[in-house]
């Protein structure tokens, strides 16, 4: 199967394109049903409000739903405010433009069961709260942040705001569990709001905290999830060179969070240790 | 004139689209010839260096200005990391894309003679030395704080990082005169490090500082500029909800600053006051 792209191209003065004025939400989607769609709307009208934007109609979010085939696809969803690229100030009125994209998906189910190793980031998230926890197209520190490392081993890179406080990893949310009880990142400074972390905090008691990487040595466990590739175990987090830190042996408890992350998705919950 | 376009459409998986993982320069074109053309060449060569890009040849840089016509023109190079968008490591070889548009331009020369009105804005610019200075395709920040106005009498914003430092206007860079000495912000931390300003620290004595709003009520003189609309006296500084802060009548030093400015942009030097 090949990727599937909706309505092609965009014009050099499109916002997106010139500011990174936009949104977008990568959903899986499972023999034609989207998973967390609702959590996936839900962030996408957010983002509109807080950028001041219209939320196109859900007709308009869902077409590319009609026909996406069988098994597992990553919908990407891309909205942008539109024409008008030659100054920052925003039209009046402006008209959003959606972009889609189809493309086949296989998780890494070896992440699900052996976990992953990862590293400290060097670089650091700017803080600002005006657009915090959107999924926003103004991704550069992303992509600095990823170019911190190319070898294999190391599946994601951990992420601190400019105070030293734990944010996210470069593609997903932060989770550990401390003293027996489960914490993750406040997002209202910077990162992103993941729609896996919303569905986990629906479910589980889950304290969203201020925190400091030092409260990593303490953890009991740690994982990174998102709503495509799952929950992912954390076995290893190496510093920002490559050197070690700490190690966990994969356990009940990280297996119980993977279990409730995973119903949300369709994906196992169930794993012979 | 109508505007031009350089190579028009770009694909959705473009990484400038997808994460605004590019930069882009606005020139100013007087009769075919570009203005500050070096400065611009420089901070995108920097901006490359930066992100890890390779920089397009000098060749097809100047490509968009073989035939711009007469008179002033604004050319806008946009240039994307290319082809990649479904992560957001880079490509360990990425084709940059250039786009290019071309479009007519008169500048407000009423700014030039009378001054402007500005005001703080309320958003403050995250804190990111990795991207300081760039001007890169991230620019929610900026689209954010020029939606804080919309009267007409409001010529641009002032931002503040999130340490509340001086840094820049929402388009323009800021500089003020105090005890006689010419100074602009530091933008070390974030900002955009304009080829105008650049021109100005080559050919005066001014100093890159850290400084609180609080030095503008002690300035003689406040300017913005950039090298699209040269220099703005600032005769009324506001704050973010329109009401008035501080005043400036504008006088020979302020006519000085523009004269330097101005020479660099073939823009008038001298001013009947």
């Amino acid at each position: 199967m090949e990727a599937d792209a909706g309505m092609g191209e965009t014009p050099l003065d499109d916002r997106g394109l010139a500011y990174g004025d936009g949104l977008f939400e990568t959903v899986l989607v499972r023999d034609g049903r989207p998973q967390l769609w609702e959590a996936h709307l839900a962030r996408l009208a957010h983002g509109c409000q807080v950028l001041r934007m219209p939320l196109p109609p859900r007709d308009a979010l869902e077409r590319p739903l009609t026909n996406p085939g069988e098994g597992l696809v990553v919908l990407k969803l891309l909205l942008t405010r539109g024409d008008g690229g030659r100054g920052y100030a925003p039209p009046e009125a402006p008209v959003p433009r959606l972009r889609w994209q189809l493309s086949p998906f296989v998780p890494d189910a070896r992440r699900w069961t052996r976990g992953v190793r990862i590293r400290h980031c060097r670089l650091q998230l700017g803080i600002q709260p005006a657009l915090a926890g959107l999924k926003h197209l103004n991704r550069l520190e992303n992509v600095l942040a990823r170019s911190e490392w190319s070898d294999t081993h190391t599946a994601e890179g951990l992420l601190c705001d400019s105070e030293d406080r734990l944010v996210e990893a470069t593609c997903m949310n932060l989770f550990w569990q401390r003293e027996g009880r489960l914490e993750t990142p406040r997002l209202t400074r910077c990162g992103v709001a993941g729609t896996l972390r919303a569905a986990l905090l629906e479910c589980l008691p889950i304290a969203e905290v201020d925190a400091t990487p030092a409260v990593l040595a303490d953890a009991e466990a740690v994982w990174l999830g998102n709503s495509v590739q799952g929950i992912w175990p954390v076995t290893r987090l190496d510093g920002p060179g490559g050197d070690m830190l700490h190690r966990w042996s994969i356990q009940a408890v990280h297996r119980r969070l993977q279990a409730t992350g995973h119903a949300s998705l369709g994906y196992p919950t169930r794993f012979d240790d």
